[in-house]
């Protein structure tokens, strides 16, 4: 057995040709985190006239604003260059380079996500929320991609199930949070933009959160799973979905409570079922645990679009005063609301708040800087799962 | 409760807000995926001078070769575009623009793979492999990312394992395919660019493949997760690995079956148990299943990196032709080999046979067209699945 090839030689035919010559072939380094935690962004393009950074990188303390958009600049060689302004605190954030005015994401930057339809590069200053997004030396939970069939749709769906580190082994039961996504969201939004594993691990970790099952569904009856994950292939996503606020979702919710029992060690009792939703998922949240009074013991509206629509006739709304008090006879364990001062939701959650306020149900309300961002919402699954269960 | 904000309104604020903005403005539709199976590209650039199609759309056919550059032309509106001159069989694919020279993902497509260090984006020709690609109406395994423990490595590592629909339920034990990544690669290669997921659905659901559990490791030892999923955070994904191809992975790998055979379903023989693997994979393949001949039942070598290194001393070579020689005294049910004509190992594939012919150790040889490319890896995958545990 003489063959006189080496490893060495491997590489290099690899780096050639082979797993499809993708080797990224270039030395550009972009994002670079500098060690003051501004970031310098690079891009290569002799030709292009004029290229800047568009991201999500306002400061976490709103007297720093950061400018959003970063005009880069183009040294002899074509590679053109730019920063922040200042520091950026500890988060992930999302950006995109428009060249000559169009996008397109980072080239040197593998790392991207998904929002709905547009995909953007992405970056992690560790470690944001004191440490809670990055994967720490911490035991860590396993996230699994199922699929359970609806009776009622009558379709298998995809959802996303994080069990805490130790389930497999333990024997034990857990409580369980359902989390949803919000519009044109899908059942990977809260494990790829949210970092729900990460922030789960890590809380666990600490003892800050007990452990618990996370089950991500998803939101859209008429999307059995996200994009690239069903029959539809790898087509446009869809993001004119029908039925996602018309009272289906809710009808058809319990079918995946039922699953995750039937399948998954849990506790099965209202005080170790906690619910939990963005934007329109939030809406959904409000409108299961109302439904389903002696299901929900923990309730989570993030940034929640709540829109009651009674006067379209549609039954989730009919009676909705009624069903609220009915849950508050026998109230949950926590009923909480979380908004950002800028979002473009503020103003119906206060409206909703002062309903609440009214008949004197508890509930207790957080309010952040900041809009409708994936950020909040990080903090918010942060702060609320901390309250689970104990 | 009277609020006049209706979901039509949700939905508009959304679409300029919400979910950071992050909806596609652009109504380009690109790939567009003609009846014809041929596929046009489109890009939005007004002020770019060139603007190229380089994809891996080499026909299936080796007699209809597709250019794989597609130079697309711009109309008034800087909208370019360009179509393959042919057809393209059932396939999924990976492609890149060129913009006056400068790589760039498809702004208008949101599925993307990464290959080791680079981003392409892919598109899927339903249906590749007779169906077996495509997400079809037939029962859905799971697929998890799981961590265990190396004690030899003294740290967490991450894998992803299939478990085939009806797991959960069935009370069964299963058999294992350990399946594994080339240089570069890792947990996640198989179940992304390689379909795994899908090929085992479709293959089981139609009867033509067993139940099985495919486990998938992380072949770096120095690697404890994909980039991105590891203590490194979104960091440039490093390439040059040590101790890939020096007999420590085969050291470690019985922790892998260790922690599969403690925490799954599992059947624990010889004949319950099959590694396969591409490229640097199959090296590992042969080596591990010939260091413990009697763990793996079946091997499977696909394009399989054949290096014999003893003359550099390392135990991992030592003995070569005796421990090979031990393996096929008590030999597996099944030495499967595959390579495509034009690989660039071809040659040491063939030197290898040649010394297995020798010595009269029984294996099946598979020859296939084209070379070091992922549409191959999923056909023997395909293929192999249908050989084991019958």
């Amino acid at each position: 057995m003489k063959l006189f090839i080496t490893a060495a030689l491997l590489s290099c035919a690899l780096s050639l040709s082979a797993q499809q010559a993708l080797f990224n072939s270039s030395n550009i380094v972009s994002p670079q985190i500098n060690d003051d935690a501004s970031v310098t962004f690079r891009y290569f393009n002799p030709s292009a006239e004029s290229v800047k950074v568009v991201g999500d990188f306002l400061a976490a303390d709103p007297a720093v604003v950061i400018p959003t958009d970063i005009h880069m600049s183009k040294n002899d060689n074509g590679l053109w260059e730019g920063s922040t302004a200042t520091p950026l605190a500890p988060e992930l954030y999302s950006y995109a380079f428009y060249v000559d005015g169009v996008r397109t994401i980072d080239p040197a930057n593998v790392y991207t996500a998904r929002d709905i339809a547009t995909l953007s590069s992405i970056f992690l200053i560790d470690d944001g929320c004191d440490g809670l997004y990055g994967v720490h030396d911490v035991p860590h939970g396993s996230l699994s991609k199922v699929w359970y069939h609806s009776d009622i749709l009558d379709v298998d769906r995809r959802l996303s199930v994080y069990t805490p580190a130790g389930y497999e082994s333990s024997g034990r039961n857990y409580p369980v949070l359902y989390l949803l996504h919000g519009m044109g969201g899908d059942e990977n939004a809260w494990s790829e933009l949210g970092r729900a594993c990460q922030i789960l691990d890590n809380l666990i970790a600490r003892g800050l959160a007990r452990p618990m099952i996370v089950v991500m569904p998803n939101g859209n009856v008429d999307m059995p799973a996200a994009p690239g994950e069903s029959h539809l292939g790898l087509s446009v996503p869809n993001t004119n979905l029908p039925h996602t606020m018309d009272g289906t979702y809710e009808k058809v919710f319990p079918e995946i409570v039922n699953f995750v029992e039937a399948n998954y060690r849990t506790r099965r009792d209202k005080a170790s079922r906690a619910i939990a939703g963005l934007s329109m998922g939030g809406f959904h949240a409000l409108h299961i645990s109302k439904d389903y009074p002696d299901m929900m013991g923990y309730v989570g509206l993030f940034s929640s679009a709540i829109f009651p629509l009674k006067e379209e006739n549609i039954p989730l709304y009919a009676d909705m005063e009624d069903k609220i008090a009915r849950q508050f006879e026998n109230p949950p364990l926590l009923y909480w609301i979380a908004i950002g001062k800028d979002d473009f939701l503020y103003d119906i959650n206060t409206h909703y708040r002062s309903l609440l306020d009214a008949k004197g149900y508890d509930y207790v309300y957080t309010e952040s800087a900041e809009g409708h961002i994936w950020r909040n919402w990080r903090r918010y699954l942060a702060s609320f799962a901390q309250l689970l269960f104990k």
